[in-house]
């Protein structure tokens, strides 16, 4: 049983969750938010996080402005459109969902192992 | 943008995690695993964990008995080969990393939220 992909399946709808989340703080440009992935451990890399965004540009969720930079080119800054507002909340509310799920099932274990010992 | 498939896809190796976190403490009967991961608030029919199991156990990772029912037929209790629990290990150290990923996240928003109040 190779325990990589079942790995790689967790982490994948939660990096779209986090990638939002750190959007909802502002404008963000996307190589700031890799770095915050990256400092999360959320081991993504580049060409993971291009085509994300602009996937969740497409579908609406996103919207960017150009900003001038000190040095080099003007740089995208992302930032969350109102349905991506919404679509952060009920992203929001499954991840409490799991996160209880598995406190759930791992205060039982304890229970269980109590009534062992 | 569809939430509800990226909401799936979040549960999607989370679910397989429960269901290891489950039958390690011991052997259980599929339906009792049903229950409790419906008490969790998993979701889930039984036409998503039955296939499921069977992966798991084609794979090595689970091992089942035949034990006699008070009424109807016998019924097949399930419990965590060797590699099955060393795979349970793999899953417990991603969840965590997952976990506090979002858990740093969340702390730099609300970070931010008190240096602009």
């Amino acid at each position: 049983m190779n325990s990589e992909n079942t790995a790689i399946q967790m982490r994948k709808g939660i990096l779209e969750y986090c990638i939002l989340l750190i959007i909802s703080r502002g404008e963000v440009y996307a190589s700031d938010l890799l770095d915050e992935l990256k400092a999360a451990r959320m081991l993504v890399v580049e060409g993971t996080l291009y085509p994300l965004l602009n996937r969740l540009h497409r579908a609406g969720t996103l919207s960017y402005t150009w900003k001038e930079s000190p040095s080099g080119p003007p740089r995208k800054y992302y930032s969350l459109t109102p349905p991506g507002r919404h679509f952060l909340d009920e992203l929001t509310s499954t991840w409490n969902d799991i996160d209880s799920s598995i406190r759930l099932i791992m205060a039982q274990k304890t229970k269980n192992d109590e009534q062992n010992a």
